[in-house]
């Protein structure tokens, strides 16, 4: 991949894990530089891989060419008002993170449709749940699934619930058709959008405009005995609002993969209560190998003044 | 449906929830005697729909034309060796009992291989899980999920895995083909298709060539960590087997919805073993009113001798 004579710099900016990356990245012959240890020469970088990275360190960069999230999110750069703004912001598009995230939402949708944590519970009290009502739930024909955001998470888990027999909804803020999709779009029809969702997914960009999407009027506006599912961010989810319609039995579950705070911090009423499933930002992990090719292939197109694939390449203002 | 004078009439056998059904036989315009409690009339009775039936009186129904099954298995019916075997034998064929498997299934293979299970231990220790062996799990199309049995259940999970992109086999005692599923057929291929089968799924029916098929010697063939998910009968699983799997490890995990003797009985050590998942026979309720419309044209084509579809005949030697 490596095929310039001076390898362009790429910064890898701090966060968990950086290690294993730094040694793919170098194992594919690229100069890593680590903050904060190793930045003698940040004017030099044209390519900064990031994920939290430091604003500051990025201003210096003053040969900087692109800013690659490490993930399909860019949230943790766009949330820095002092990042650098004048050159791409570009994101990891792999079909494979997008078949995880609608396997791990697929299991979502089916634990709380078929009731999979009540026979747990029974299960632990050695009991036979057949008490437990299965047999009068919903189809999945019947099931109106939810899903907020039809980007290449969202639209690959629309689909597969669409192959899995769902009734599957989906609201975008701007218009967005899909198909075998009931379309709403806009701030307006969120509320008419929720009216008719069993179970909502949450795969939206996370925003100026979505932070805190799901709150309390997006929860009284949906039907009784439903189910949140988020695989977005924290950011999207009013904690306090979402257990106090789990208390009030509005909302029968919530299934978190992301939080406000991540880890999630040891005293939050999240842990213990019964009708919430807590994952620690699991759903879609990022594949080494298939991301660091990616990145690789978008850097050699940058330094090489090639188009990008269009889906790549985040709208700085808009944020996806 | 009721297109006859003298409808005619049908005995609803002994099982739990027996009441629902006559209720809803008797709304559909049949009637219905209930043993043992209204036999005045046996040598009238024409159309028998059974689940765990009485052979005695079975074989008082002088007129029988046909027994039909109430769910899609028939073993309770083949099990007793008294009953009349000179009628046809039938069973229920209902689309949507076998998407309620497949959906069902496919929630098993999904929480074996994202490690549903083990997130939620942590949650019960307020332990963020990220050292749980998530990110390195295999894919789905690395995923190697063996299915036993293509009958209408076992081929409808086989299809719905095949389309959420996993490796699929299958094992069936007589030789079938479909789609996109590896197959392997007849008794001696057991542990060849074991070999290579991360999941195995159990929707075999149950005849003397399959009891006990889920035993010790099947698991030995199986790669270390592999899932056993059983959703056909509980004859099929040697219980003390799988528990001696599970405590040496070579078994990572089970799903079970079905067993020797249900309810379950309270002192199995299947219920607080760590690794086991007990479910009490919900993976595909009869869906009622399909089931009674299709009863009833079952009935209506036998009385008037018009031809059944195939699927719906079980052949009284193989069992299926």
């Amino acid at each position: 991949m490596c095929h310039r004579d001076a390898p362009a710099l790429t910064l890898c900016a701090a966060f968990a894990g950086r290690e294993d990356w730094a040694k793919s990245l170098r194992d594919a012959g690229i100069r890593v530089r680590m903050h904060p240890e190793e930045l003698d020469d940040l004017g030099k970088v044209e390519f900064a891989i990031c994920w939290q990275p430091d604003a500051v360190l990025l201003q210096r960069c003053s040969a900087l060419k692109a800013i690659q999230s490490m993930g399909a999110g860019v949230d943790s750069i766009l949330s820095i008002p002092e990042i650098p703004r004048h050159v791409p912001l570009l994101r990891v598009i792999d079909p494979l993170m997008a078949e995880r995230m609608a396997t791990w939402v697929l299991w979502g949708v089916i634990n709380s449709q078929r009731r999979c944590d009540a026979y747990a519970v029974a299960q632990r009290q050695r009991r036979w749940g057949k008490d437990i009502e299965n047999y009068r739930n919903i189809d999945n024909a019947e099931l109106r699934v939810g899903v907020m955001g039809l980007g290449v998470m969202g639209g690959a888990v629309a689909d597969a619930l669409v192959k899995m027999g769902y009734s599957v909804s989906a609201w975008t803020r701007r218009r967005r058709q899909r198909e075998r999709v009931l379309s709403f779009d806009g701030v307006g029809s969120v509320k008419k959008f929720a009216s008719q969702a069993d179970v909502v997914v949450c795969l939206l960009p996370l925003t100026h405009q979505t932070k805190g999407i799901l709150n309390g009027d997006l929860f009284t506006a949906l039907p009784r005995g439903s189910t949140i599912i988020n695989a977005a961010r924290g950011g999207h989810l009013v904690e306090d609002d979402l257990v106090a319609a789990l208390d009030s039995g509005h909302i029968a579950s919530a299934i978190l993969d992301v939080f406000e705070k991540e880890p999630l911090s040891e005293d939050s009423p999240l842990w213990n209560h019964p009708s919430v499933r807590i994952f620690p930002h699991v759903s879609s992990m990022t594949n080494m190998k298939t991301a660091i090719d990616q990145m690789l292939r978008n850097r050699d197109c940058i330094l090489d003044g090639r188009a990008l694939p269009e889906e790549v390449v985040v709208d700085w203002d808009s944020g996806y």
